[in-house]
Protein backbone atom coordinates (compact mmCIF):
# COMPACT_ATOMS: atom_id res chain seq x y z
CA UNK A 1 0.00 0.00 0.00
CA UNK A 2 0.78 2.97 -0.96
CA UNK A 3 1.16 6.29 1.21
CA UNK A 4 1.62 10.03 -0.06
CA UNK A 5 2.50 12.88 2.47
CA UNK A 6 2.15 16.41 1.18
CA UNK A 7 4.41 18.57 3.40
CA UNK A 8 3.83 22.53 2.98
CA UNK A 9 4.88 25.52 4.93
CA UNK A 10 2.10 26.83 6.85
CA UNK A 11 0.27 30.13 5.64
CA UNK A 12 1.76 33.16 6.80
CA UNK A 13 5.73 31.41 7.23
CA UNK A 14 7.76 33.24 4.65
CA UNK A 15 8.99 31.20 1.76
CA UNK A 16 12.48 31.77 -0.27
CA UNK A 17 12.12 29.35 -2.74
CA UNK A 18 8.66 30.03 -3.56
CA UNK A 19 9.81 33.47 -3.70
CA UNK A 20 12.92 32.72 -5.82
CA UNK A 21 10.55 30.51 -8.48
CA UNK A 22 8.47 32.95 -8.75
CA UNK A 23 11.09 36.15 -9.59
CA UNK A 24 12.81 33.20 -11.93
CA UNK A 25 9.25 32.61 -13.59
CA UNK A 26 8.70 36.26 -14.11
CA UNK A 27 12.25 36.89 -15.97
CA UNK A 28 11.45 33.61 -18.08
CA UNK A 29 8.40 35.10 -19.41
CA UNK A 30 5.40 34.03 -17.22
CA UNK A 31 3.83 37.73 -16.06
CA UNK A 32 0.80 35.64 -15.20
CA UNK A 33 2.59 33.69 -12.46
CA UNK A 34 1.71 35.32 -8.61
CA UNK A 35 1.95 33.48 -5.55
CA UNK A 36 4.61 30.37 -5.34
CA UNK A 37 4.77 28.17 -2.76
CA UNK A 38 6.69 25.37 -2.33
CA UNK A 39 6.46 21.66 -0.49
CA UNK A 40 8.07 17.86 -0.32
CA UNK A 41 6.00 15.44 -1.22
CA UNK A 42 7.25 11.54 0.25
CA UNK A 43 6.08 8.35 -1.23
CA UNK A 44 5.91 5.82 1.08
CA UNK A 45 5.65 1.97 0.46
CA UNK A 46 4.09 0.18 3.46
CA UNK A 47 3.51 -3.78 3.87
CA UNK A 48 0.48 -2.99 5.31
CA UNK A 49 -3.00 -4.07 3.95
CA UNK A 50 -5.90 -2.26 5.78
CA UNK A 51 -5.66 1.89 4.46
CA UNK A 52 -7.05 3.40 7.78
CA UNK A 53 -3.71 1.36 9.51
CA UNK A 54 -1.73 2.46 7.08
CA UNK A 55 -2.97 6.47 7.04
CA UNK A 56 -2.68 6.47 10.89
CA UNK A 57 0.59 4.97 10.53
CA UNK A 58 1.93 7.55 7.42
CA UNK A 59 0.68 10.48 9.57
CA UNK A 60 2.71 9.37 12.73
CA UNK A 61 5.66 9.68 10.63
CA UNK A 62 5.32 13.07 9.31
CA UNK A 63 4.58 13.94 12.75
CA UNK A 64 8.00 12.17 14.21
CA UNK A 65 10.02 12.92 10.93
CA UNK A 66 8.84 14.29 8.00
CA UNK A 67 7.50 17.53 9.18
CA UNK A 68 8.50 20.24 11.56
CA UNK A 69 4.75 20.90 12.50
CA UNK A 70 6.08 24.16 14.02
CA UNK A 71 6.18 25.43 10.50
CA UNK A 72 4.59 23.05 8.61
CA UNK A 73 1.55 21.14 8.09
CA UNK A 74 1.12 17.96 6.24
CA UNK A 75 -1.27 15.66 4.89
CA UNK A 76 -1.70 12.53 4.20
CA UNK A 77 -3.19 10.32 0.92
CA UNK A 78 -3.63 6.62 0.30
CA UNK A 79 -3.14 5.27 -2.85
CA UNK A 80 -4.06 1.59 -3.48
CA UNK B 1 -6.31 29.57 -11.06
CA UNK B 2 -4.02 27.06 -9.16
CA UNK B 3 -1.73 25.18 -10.47
CA UNK B 4 -0.09 22.26 -8.62
CA UNK B 5 3.05 20.89 -10.07
CA UNK B 6 4.89 17.95 -8.80
CA UNK B 7 8.46 16.66 -9.31
CA UNK B 8 9.57 12.83 -8.65
CA UNK B 9 12.24 11.38 -9.93
CA UNK B 10 12.00 9.17 -12.83
CA UNK B 11 11.65 5.50 -12.06
CA UNK B 12 15.13 3.83 -11.81
CA UNK B 13 17.01 7.22 -10.75
CA UNK B 14 18.60 6.60 -7.85
CA UNK B 15 17.01 8.51 -4.63
CA UNK B 16 19.31 9.22 -1.66
CA UNK B 17 17.49 11.13 0.22
CA UNK B 18 13.95 8.93 -0.13
CA UNK B 19 16.79 6.10 0.82
CA UNK B 20 17.61 8.19 4.15
CA UNK B 21 14.30 8.86 5.28
CA UNK B 22 13.43 4.92 4.95
CA UNK B 23 16.59 4.26 7.04
CA UNK B 24 15.28 7.26 9.42
CA UNK B 25 11.72 5.64 9.70
CA UNK B 26 12.63 2.28 10.12
CA UNK B 27 15.63 3.42 12.94
CA UNK B 28 12.19 5.34 14.40
CA UNK B 29 10.12 2.00 15.12
CA UNK B 30 8.46 1.90 11.13
CA UNK B 31 9.45 -1.25 10.08
CA UNK B 32 7.05 -1.64 7.79
CA UNK B 33 8.77 1.08 5.38
CA UNK B 34 9.42 -0.04 2.19
CA UNK B 35 10.38 1.74 -0.49
CA UNK B 36 10.86 5.82 -0.10
CA UNK B 37 10.78 8.27 -2.75
CA UNK B 38 11.14 12.02 -2.86
CA UNK B 39 10.25 14.64 -5.28
CA UNK B 40 8.67 18.39 -5.04
CA UNK B 41 5.15 20.16 -5.38
CA UNK B 42 5.29 23.34 -6.32
CA UNK B 43 1.78 25.96 -6.19
CA UNK B 44 1.45 28.37 -8.90
CA UNK B 45 -0.80 31.00 -8.38
CA UNK B 46 -1.81 32.04 -12.04
CA UNK B 47 -3.30 35.06 -13.50
CA UNK B 48 -5.66 32.67 -15.97
CA UNK B 49 -9.22 32.03 -15.83
CA UNK B 50 -8.82 29.53 -18.89
CA UNK B 51 -7.84 25.79 -17.15
CA UNK B 52 -6.77 24.53 -20.48
CA UNK B 53 -4.37 27.31 -20.91
CA UNK B 54 -3.27 27.45 -17.38
CA UNK B 55 -2.39 23.87 -17.52
CA UNK B 56 -0.18 24.21 -20.92
CA UNK B 57 1.57 27.21 -19.14
CA UNK B 58 2.32 25.53 -16.02
CA UNK B 59 3.77 22.32 -18.05
CA UNK B 60 5.62 24.97 -20.19
CA UNK B 61 7.28 26.04 -16.85
CA UNK B 62 8.04 22.69 -15.71
CA UNK B 63 9.36 22.16 -18.52
CA UNK B 64 11.38 25.34 -18.53
CA UNK B 65 12.51 25.32 -15.00
CA UNK B 66 10.72 23.36 -11.98
CA UNK B 67 11.92 20.15 -13.41
CA UNK B 68 14.94 18.49 -14.77
CA UNK B 69 13.44 16.19 -17.20
CA UNK B 70 16.53 13.91 -18.00
CA UNK B 71 16.01 12.32 -14.18
CA UNK B 72 12.72 13.88 -13.52
CA UNK B 73 9.04 12.94 -14.51
CA UNK B 74 6.18 16.50 -13.45
CA UNK B 75 2.32 16.08 -13.22
CA UNK B 76 0.06 19.13 -13.68
CA UNK B 77 -2.83 19.42 -11.89
CA UNK B 78 -5.09 22.22 -11.62
CA UNK B 79 -7.47 23.40 -8.80
CA UNK B 80 -9.94 26.16 -9.00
Amino acid sequence: MKAIVTVMLKNGVLDPQGKAIGHALHNLGFPQVGEVRMGKIIELELAETDAAKAKTAAEDMARKLLANTVIESFKVEIAA
